[in-house]
């Protein structure tokens, strides 16, 4: 009746999570201010998702590939999806042209336990509202002033390895009200030089995927060249791994296969 | 600057809830199985959703009224929203056949503040998907077995006075497992005679909007004319009432408007 | 079987919370700085539990008493605690004082439904500990320096009549890592102007009780004489009264008391 | 400033959790019934605890050592705590004799990072009280009765391997109310032949350990050898290894380490 091997329900076969191989992470970018707009280029000449990849990539458990909006299917084709273990999100301002459809297939591919990193102005992705369920609305200005990233847990995994705050020179500002539900777990509270406050990092789980939203990364800044954001999205990737997956259904259970013996009584609409 | 009765921010006006008026419910109803099923005509010969009004209307502190998926906007206009403190929700066959728009009008006045009432099936419907974020999937049996509903917490606002359980001598079986994210209360457990059990009574909030969810209700069974189960819909609207109304947006904070002077730096895509 | 006057179930009795009654407040005070520092005393010259008291008490549906660690039974009988619908608790130097058994005296009512606002430094009091299960820690600072407290949702009943944020021109700091278990609800978020942040105003339920932490108070600044500090106080009064209430034991259910049929069968140590 | 190897704050260092080495497990047991009740001693003749370990060390990675009631220091002593990465916890009628001050140190290293099994009967402990911060009351009956654990997460770490259901054939009946904070997730949910649910299987976060609690056990019947319960044990352990520690403090921030420059202002009782 058990068998560690192969995983299996009277609903649906569970595949095996194999923890001892490299990390397969899908960077998806929106792609388009580092074509537009030379302030960006000139710190992504690339394109953002080439840099937040080659990032992981410094990491010998890790191996990152990029997906973009322009790419077929968004890059995120069924394939795609079915051999990433952790997706990393960053979209400003074409967040309406994502198609509907693959927002669908991304929601049902975390819900059965594919990670999650939800980067910056992200916030308002159609995936990241339609898995809180929230607004996910926020207050912000774009000054280019100092953020200090404070830890709130200096034991969580995603934490390892920082000081109890690290600093970021130039950022945009991202304020409360922040519209989400309660987080899982707060593990960064930005303190801006203008005077706001931000809850910069947080988890969920849906399904079975664990999801970490992330707020650095203003596009004409080089947020993603920093050592302690590159670190925390290492951190952040091994921390969303899959543990566990399943893909749940609605099944009917026959009277036949009841638990306990019942006779069937009342009427149907079936 | 403080004000108990304009509530105000630079953000926008919160309006004021009232707590000494009547309760507003709007209960809304997918009205189908009743004229097309015996079976279930016979039990509400004016539709599912008249009784469950009629239910609440017991109470000298609700006023309840009814809207239908035929309804023009589904009998959800702004105005009726507008004016809906708690929205009760059942639907089973014809979720698909809700317009998007309303979905999300509805979605965007719980988050305001309305409470909602999930019944039965409403489990899939697209508005308890589109706030939980997960699949709401379960198993499921209809056979009219006993389902005792077990009270997990005696001093819940919603189990008021009822005793440690009740029974509901036939009803469709839900069974585990229910895909939800972690509730914020678990307020009733059913334990089913074919021998599955369910997290049939939980709650969640998702911006200002209380939500709960309230398993039973098969429509071939008369479960909304049983004394406890009309009691629990009673005790939850007044659960759920608005305590707070906040119509989020996502505001530019100006630099000249920051409360600690600063001085913009970086560029700009905007 | 069911009755919304007297509240029965074959466990025990649950007292019925009168809604239209006003709120029984208890302002527990330490008691010790404001006789032996005059930086204390001339904020405070009657003791910081009688301005908090009064403070409560401008508002018609508030009646506040005090309560202090020099009373016999540190203020808090038997008798005190039944009459208290919310307990507010400030103390710093002396938490060791507090005696044991009526520490398990006040946490046992709080677990039944009474209120409970934590206050400042009461961070580390035996009470706040000993509900929430973690070392409650955080870093600090005795500076003069300028807090912002953030409104976290402008929604919640805490926040009610608040603008976005409000100062405090003079503060302690705390800083992050705060040793709590993740809140139900983040309701203030401060900003200091020495650089850190911190959770300022958080929520949990324990049993039927509502708990809050609220940051500000420190004894050598007249905080609690702040409109806004005071407004909060009031507005938390409110949404902590007890909801339903529950004495709960670990009753025996005798096999003949089962729902079901059942022969006992295995053997006991009882 | 980073550094993976040694994880260094201002406040204090973190030990380097090591991911590829056994996971090291204490089995605490209260070991009276063993010895008093020939309806214990027949299924456990070497003690409850001893049976716990053998399970665990079925497994590969998994090194288990067990400690009991009467040994000096109920066998947890600094060193035994500080080289255990998880602690299973079984105990019955003896809770009162377990010394606050070792209590005091377990807590202490879970709320460090260490894991926490709490088995049966354990739900009264005192440790499991101090961490939850509720009473952890339940209802009760000892017939031997069936119990039909269902999973409500296939995809749960703690639940691989397993089918929807297993069965108990026969156990003692935990019923709700359970009186807990609302757990972090729910796990199993217990059937029982006599009419009653239990939430059987739940997990909480205290500091940065991980608690899992689990129902079944009861000392006259041989629960901790069916095969079902031996996986959950092994994968509970497995999810309840430390993924960071840190020993939190209450640290001074001295107004010259403030990351911003401020100027003392005010008076202090210090």
């Amino acid at each position: 009746m058990l068998s560690e091997e192969l995983i299996h329900s009277h609903h649906q076969p569970r595949p095996f999570v194999k923890m001892n191989q490299k990390i397969r992470v899908t960077v998806w970018g929106e792609n388009i201010h580092e074509w537009s707009h030379e302030a960006v280029r000139k710190h992504y000449p690339q394109g953002m998702h080439a840099y937040i990849a080659q990032g992981l990539n410094e990491a010998d458990d890790i191996v990152a590939n990029t997906a973009t909006l322009q790419e077929p299917e968004h890059g995120l084709t069924e394939e795609v999806l079915a051999n990433t273990d952790v997706l990393t999100w960053w979209g400003h301002c074409a967040h309406a042209q994502v198609d509907d459809a693959i927002v669908a297939r991304v929601k049902a591919r975390v819900l059965q336990g594919m990670g999650l990193l939800v980067l910056h102005s992200g916030h308002y992705s159609k995936i990241f509202q339609a898995l809180l369920g929230t607004s996910c609305s926020l207050t912000w200005r774009e000054a280019g002033e100092l953020e200090r990233m404070w830890v709130c847990n200096p034991g969580h995994p995603i934490t390892r390895g920082l000081d109890t705050y690290f600093e970021i020179p130039e950022e945009e500002m991202y304020g409360e009200p922040f519209g989400i539900p309660t987080p899982d777990e707060q593990v960064f509270i930005s303190w801006f030089q203008g005077g706001e406050v931000f809850r910069s990092g947080a988890t969920w789980k849906r399904g079975n995927g664990k999801i970490f939203y992330f707020r650095p990364g203003h596009e004409t800044y080089p947020t993603y060249h920093i050592d302690e954001v590159k670190l925390v999205l290492k951190n952040a990737v091994r921390w969303a791994r899959p543990e566990g997956l399943w893909v749940d259904t609605c099944p009917n259970v026959p009277v036949e296969k009841a638990p306990e013996k019942i006779v069937p009584r009342g009427e149907s609409v079936h």
